[in-house]
């Protein structure tokens, strides 16, 4: 349960507003995040990723480890203006490294963050963490996620670049340690959502789920929970049948609590993992016990190994002083180079012809529709996500077009026509919502409104097929993949084919309908493949949904 | 909940070892807690009480804070032996200070430990804290219970002997942050012990306990779940009205979360606390936001206010380096002395007739009876006490006899008499049950057994007598105060006037009924008090109990 907050909505900014504020000796905040206030010219090491994980991401920012955060709405992606916004704050001409876990949405923000900053001539490099052993097999080790052995990556990476490698040497330290580190992790509990009255997931009683990611993503499965010595034993031995080739006996080792798992019930599981990983000859280095990477107060508890070479042992072992994490002698932090400032957001329109100025009117009203039906269908949505997902798709959706809606009517109010209101509601709705299908309905949208450009009138079959072009091109996802890609297509080929919104939503509706027989092909664990049979896509769903709004809508108006 | 554990009734010496184990480096496990392995010649400073309070109270041991920590089971204050072996391994010669929340257990153990290490020459004194303002109104202030502000106090006690400081200006310096310390607290939900299925208290839902003690101690009431803001809004005022005369504007604050709400939610917490203690005029010195003071997984946060004046500042501000908490740079560790042993525990015992050996065997058949009765009673016990107690006292009891009967068949096997197992037994009862209830049946056991001896026969008055003796001076508690003596005193007169077991037992059972219609006289806040009417006293009851079953236990034997 989360029992304290002001505006739920507003939670992740509040709790990131209240950390700078405590900290505003070393830390500023900046929009999408916060930097360290002091900074060298060095290379920027950035964590990032939704917020609800405390102390990662932001309380770690400090000499010694990250130079700054790209923090995002709860358990959602930061938006990739948030990600540029926090990388021109810290950068001070060394470059800069994003490193996060290997969730979709931040692949997608920070990688257009990074075309982005790469355009304005600005070095960028991203070290993806991998270490969840629970959440693919061995052999597709890379789509694994990243958990609690995030922390392991950002201390070498913080360490390399205090040491003033540059940002090759820093990323290549930390793609080794990455590659060195495994976790493992259960829940016995799911948290709850500032507002929210039910848990975003449950375990059933006396059970524990073995490897349940820190969103409720599905694990390996249920079983009866065990005694701490017999968790202890099912930890280690899990990892070290996954001890890397080559390997020594030089380990870093990192038993994180969630959130409702205590430190008394860390230091009990601690005797034994210490036993039995010294029991199988290894060298314990700077064992951390605690909480490092949180999710809200989920009841859970994971062990991360990172097996250690001179080089890494060096940067695991180095200083560091943070808000939540430290060590060792305090470094420096002479060499203050002077702020940069945020990058700036003050649209500008074009002169919109008035014909633009009526369509941009009617383009309005139809956001606010589309709102009004997205919040209706919000927990619905919720609900589907959260047989195979996070369960936060309708809340996405939600702040989603309450942003888009909000800049467009900001747009028009300054005067930009029909091609500019859209542009800039896309903007705002990548920006905002966070998470994959943020990013691609917002890049869409922004497709579609470069269409419309400076017009009076809408070609409904270009600017349909823009936004579809779009997201296949950004999202690289085919028909079958059970996406929001397998309801805009027949949406796409119903209008073009009957020139009829309504037939063209019916189509939509049953394609998502369909999505319940598909499985995702790629990029998600088996056992969430499997667990998704049966429940339509959500983001099929909602575009499904879109479409009925908005065909209701014209006809409404005509 | 609590989910890790091996044995339950082991899981605060496994958490206490895990601790030891994983700062191996710097800390050094002893019976009855842990200290600094590295000793120089200063004030030794020892916080203690119960454990579930992580990092209270061995967390916090290491340069510029404690020297040591006196560690009980869970939520029960340590023994005096507990206080002396640590006080013996942690003592280099310039003094002991024991600091510890105020609560009757504590104050007894500490003071029992601290008369017997008087007697070996050692300068101890007590430093007890008295912060929770919702525990007792301003006029008895000295009742007050000690929570989060315990920190505090620590902080400058140990910076205080850090300097060089003599024992008379550390506890003084102590005091004076004591007295300058208000804290107040509220709880959401109870926290529940390893191996327990249910909490310990429980708060109605969308209420909170404003005033909640840390062990569930009854506060002020119960009110509807503020948002934070207005939680904020409302600490701030109540500290703020009892801000001590003459205090200045400086002060340090503690925001401190007591287990399961999250760090995220402190830190929301926290922007409305800072903005209003600011506007209230105050400056704020090394503000900390996070777990300082926990309650296991209890759900709920207290705000802790300490005006400075310049020495208080100093000493607050003051560099310290443990593993829970870290501040400046890290305080030098040379100088170290060498290691004391920790106080040798090797019975001895003089040669017993025959007659005493067959009378010791019957006193084993004895406890072994009663071992039985009180476990059979345990939830029964637990339950009375959970009504204005922390729920405890049952399971006190039953560790207790455990121990006693234990210690008293190893003095047997090993050749003692009747009185010198009555002593052992009473030894390790007061050692192992914790808390009042365990020194006062271990003080009273080793009067009864020092009565009888080495002789063969039991004097039923004699013994009863003395028991009875040693345990109203040692508590200090009189015939209506709604205690054991309650019933015991009954008892004793029962025994004399007709020399009857079962009469005797039968007038402690009516007496002990009796107690439902009192109230506690002292040490108690009120709202406790009134929650008490109607239930009888749990010691009072087991006093009847224990006095029954000894009763039937004999005539069996006849």
């Amino acid at each position: 349960m989360t029992y304290l907050s002001n505006d739920p909505a507003e939670f992740a900014g509040d709790a990131l507003d209240g950390f700078c504020l405590l900290h505003a000796d070393t830390v500023r905040r900046v929009p999408g995040g916060a930097v360290r206030r002091h900074r060298r010219p060095k290379v920027a090491v950035l964590p990032g990723g939704g917020s609800g994980h405390y102390p990662a991401f932001y309380g770690v920012i400090g000499p010694g480890l990250a130079d700054g955060a790209v923090s995002g709405n709860l358990f959602t992606s930061p938006s990739a203006q948030d990600a540029c916004s926090v990388a021109l704050a810290a950068d001070s001409g060394a470059g800069v490294v994003f490193s996060y876990g290997n969730y979709a949405g931040d692949v997608l923000n920070f990688g257009l963050a990074t075309e982005r900053l790469r355009a304005k001539g600005i070095r960028v490099e991203n070290v993806v963490v991998t270490d969840d052993i629970a959440s693919a097999p061995p052999d597709r080790a890379g789509e694994r996620r990243g958990i609690a052995g995030d922390f392991t990556v950002f201390k070498v990476l913080g360490a390399a670049a205090e040491e003033g490698m540059d940002l090759d040497d820093v990323v290549r330290v930390g793609r080794k340690a990455n590659a060195a580190t495994r976790t493992i992790g259960t829940a016995f509990a799911g948290c709850t959502f500032p507002g929210a009255d039910a848990p975003l997931f449950t375990v059933p009683d006396g059970q524990m789920g073995l490897g349940l990611g820190i969103h409720g993503e599905p694990g390996l499965r249920d079983v009866p929970r065990p005694s701490a010595r017999e968790l202890a034993e099912d930890f280690v031995r899990r990892l070290l049948d996954e001890k890397p080739a080559g390997a020594g006996e030089r380990v870093a080792v990192l038993l994180n609590g969630l959130g409702s798992v205590k430190h008394e019930e860390l230091l009990v599981l601690w005797t034994d993992v210490h036993r039995l990983l010294r029991e199988s000859g290894h060298v314990l280095v700077h064992p951390e016990v605690g909480e490092i990477v949180t999710s809200l107060d989920m009841a859970g508890v994971s062990l991360t190994v990172t097996w250690l070479d001179d080089e890494l042992e060096r940067l695991w072992a180095a200083p560091a002083w943070t808000p939540a994490f430290r060590r060792g002698a305090i470094p420096e932090t002479a060499g203050t180079v002077e702020e940069v400032a945020a990058e700036e957001r003050a649209p500008r329109f074009a002169q919109a012809t008035e014909e633009s100025r009526q369509l941009a009117a009617a383009l309005l009203d139809g956001l606010r529709a589309v709102r009004k039906a997205l919040h209706e269908a919000e927990s619905e949505l919720g609900a589907i996500d959260a047989v195979a997902g996070d369960g936060d798709h309708g809340r996405g959706m939600a702040r989603g077009i309450d942003a888009a809606e909000a800049a467009a009517a900001e747009a028009w109010h300054a005067g930009a026509g029909a091609g500019d209101c859209l542009i800039a509601a896309g903007d705002e709705w990548a920006a905002r919502a966070g998470g994959t299908s943020g990013v691609l309905w917002g890049a869409g949208l922004r497709a579609a409104g470069e269409v419309i450009g400076g017009s009076g009138a809408v070609d409904a079959n270009a600017v349909v097929s823009a936004f579809t072009e779009r997201v296949r091109d950004l999202g690289g996802a085919e028909p079958g993949d059970k996406t929001l890609v397998d309801a805009l297509e027949p949406f796409r080929r119903g209008l073009r084919e009957s020139g009829d919104w309504a037939a063209a939503a019916t189509a939509a509706e049953e394609a998502a309908r369909a999505t319940a027989d598909l499985v995702p092909r790629k990029g998600r664990a088996r056992p969430l493949a499997e667990r998704s049979l049966g429940t339509p896509d959500p983001g099929a769903v909602s575009l499904a949904l879109i479409a009925r709004t908005v065909s209701g809508h014209l006809r409404e108006r005509t």
